[in-house]
């Protein structure tokens, strides 16, 4: 099943707002073996929606428009969608229903002036468990194309529980079992891989399947896209995937193979070692403890993190010595082995991990921008080091910074 | 001059990563008064490289490229741009003289196996300020080409140095000012702003540009854009959109008139009245204070927060009395009231928020998912009170949080 995303907003053109809905999208349709083959982003415009739609219409099963349902007059794709298709739009009593149903659902009563009841001819609006705008179906051609809301609580939902069950009903299983073998690198860079370190990988690999290499912030996810007509093939083709790459130089290299986070790996791994973790923030302002807690169940392995931007927070709390943070500083070695001591204490956790560090925009006149001390204590002793990466957007450097704080904690669950 | 992005990669499509391109390049286009009229994100593929080229070359004045400019066989943008443009790739001094400095920068050697002296006849290689690969630039037709790599630092820099002076030189400016007039509103769901609460609003505004209606987690952003000859004609029109929406209804519902983040609002009022914040954080996990430390200059307001997921922190370093914990228990008004007390005694802040609540996914069978608890605490005395959302997956239940959180801080801030 071939699908199709077609994105609709000028906040989206005009940076007022990031779509997540492409992104969510694209990995239900992984984990659920369909390929989303395009993703057009375009303006609340007539002349832009026609010529989005008719290359999708044209080249997938299923087309997605997400956006522009609401209530307002830049909401346009009910209208246009009608045009497109050459169809009136009409007063439904399928569709007065599935407003009323909505409305009900949160305890209101349906607005009348919304005109959610009225739809284009031949259309089945669709029951929306998050809000009140219907979405809309529409099947001709062997196709079928899909029209939700932009809100991504709403199209999540509505994709998930409305579209994708019709869609598997009108297009079917496909006939072979498909997967993706990830095995995650750190510490080696991607160009250095396949060139000096393994030449002939890339090749070998695509033996099995489509191989793709990803870089990310301190580290490269190698990918094969496997493909056997039963589960046993599969498991087999993974296995010889896996092999291939722990033959090579790689192998050192290699933190992890399977489609996990390094979150979601952290959590299991220190549950299942039954260790308590927590942080001492300070350049990363408790993205640590953000990304940690972004997973379902961590709440059995983080205690917490102290954030202590501020130097009083670094003394007070973590009893980081005033001698340090008058001397070396607090984007320091001393500074960053003080703070994840004072946080496995404050904290009473196992694993304690600290950053210290400048997400600048520039340095302070000692330390560039994308310096960072990361502190690790636990049973094992305490130590800590400095690191130095290019600077980059403040954001961006904050996440790298969180990056090696993470990939430091796991090193430290691996050796407990 | 009208922009179109293609963004290229199977790891965008299959949900391996989110691109972050499209949507810093729109944010840049908006600040530059550029106008971004597409994104279209494609596989490694040459037919949707060719297609999504076709439409691209033919509708926009300068067309970018994100991504396959890697060294993997993955990467197969270069080659099929010279292919698009009928040109043949060949070696290039001034190629192999951009990627010598890409890697001296770096104080490496440049390696030739990666091929980057090798590019499309009539091309220019551009220089690489945070990165190896050179990108290119092609004019023709009085349209442009940019070819850029998917690295959010490289792309970014690249843009902002090689490419929008080389844009700026060819396509000159435009001969009106724009302005995007925003007021930003919060306690009122979009539904009703522009049918019973303000009828007629819309309306009213589009005399004065094309209007937008940005729903957020618990707000609702309207934008215009006015269009004026000159700075003063451009001054008049914004401060008679603000007055047209000043004198409906939805007055007492207005939180800022800007383009600014409630982050970076936060930031610049506490500055301004010489406040000191912090957080005590439960179910945001840390993204309260990630949020804040998110803008340049916090560190001059924020002092910290405390991460306390576990109730032994509560108690231990927020000093949460063990009768609440162990009787209402964590997710409740008295919780959330004494955790903003003792980060506002521990961290010593002027103002102190906490949260307290169930990001899911599921409820604790005291309280469903989507339940928190507020805290503040400051100069002006303590409160708390319980607010409740309808579940939503557990990454974007944490930002409703914080957002509520945020938007308690600011009316602190604002009394103060």
């Amino acid at each position: 099943m071939k699908i199709q995303l077609i994105t609709i907003g000028n906040e989206l053109l005009n940076g007022k707002i990031q779509d997540k809905n492409a992104y969510w999208l694209a990995r239900f349709c992984h984990e659920h073996d369909l390929e989303l083959t395009k993703n057009q982003i375009i303006p609340d415009s007539e002349a832009a929606f026609m010529l989005a739609m008719d290359e999708a219409w044209r080249d997938a099963d299923l087309v997605v428009t997400s956006g522009g349902l609401g209530p307002t007059k830049d909401d346009l794709t009910k209208p246009l969608t009608a045009k497109y298709f050459k169809r009136a739009l009409k007063e439904s009593a399928q569709a007065l229903e599935v407003a009323q149903r909505n409305y009900a659902q949160k305890n209101r009563e349906y607005n009348p002036a919304m005109e959610y009841s009225k739809i284009p001819e031949g259309f089945e609006a669709i029951y929306n468990a998050a809000g009140y705008a219907p979405g809309l179906v529409f099947k001709s051609d062997d196709k079928m194309l899909a029209v939700l809301p932009g809100v991504p609580a709403e199209f999540n939902r509505m994709f998930t529980e409305e579209i994708y069950p019709r869609a598997n009903a009108l297009f079917g299983d496909s006939s072979s079992l498909k997967k993706h073998v990830i095995v995650k690198t750190w510490r080696m860079p991607e160009a250095k891989i396949f060139t000096s370190l393994c030449p002939g990988l890339w090749e070998k690999l695509e033996t099995f399947g489509q191989v793709s290499s990803l870089p990310h912030p301190l580290g490269v996810d190698i990918g094969v896209v496997v493909e056997a007509a039963d589960e046993k093939g599969l498991a087999l083709l993974e296995q010889e995937v896996i092999e291939t790459v722990f033959a090579t130089p790689l192998k050192e290299h290699i933190w992890h193979v399977g489609p996990e986070s390094i979150e979601e790996i952290i959590v299991a791994k220190a549950s299942a070692k039954n260790l308590t973790i927590g942080f001492a923030e300070s350049c990363t302002g408790g993205l640590c403890a953000s990304r940690i807690t972004d997973v379902a169940g961590s709440s059995a392995v983080i205690y917490g993190s102290i954030v202590s931007y501020s130097n009083s927070v670094k003394n007070g709390v973590l009893n980081v010595s005033e001698s340090i943070l008058n001397t070396v500083g607090p984007v320091s070695e001393e500074c960053a082995l003080e703070m994840a001591k004072g946080a496995g204490e404050v904290l009473g956790v196992n694993i304690a991990v600290s950053t210290t560090g400048l997400a600048g925009p520039g340095g302070d006149g000692n330390h560039p921008a994308g310096t960072v001390g990361i502190g690790v204590s636990s049973a094992k002793g305490s130590s800590s080091k400095m690191h130095h990466f290019p600077e980059m957007e403040r954001v961006d450097m904050k996440r790298v910074f969180s990056q090696i704080a993470l990939y430091t904690l796991l090193e430290e669950i691996n050796k407990a």
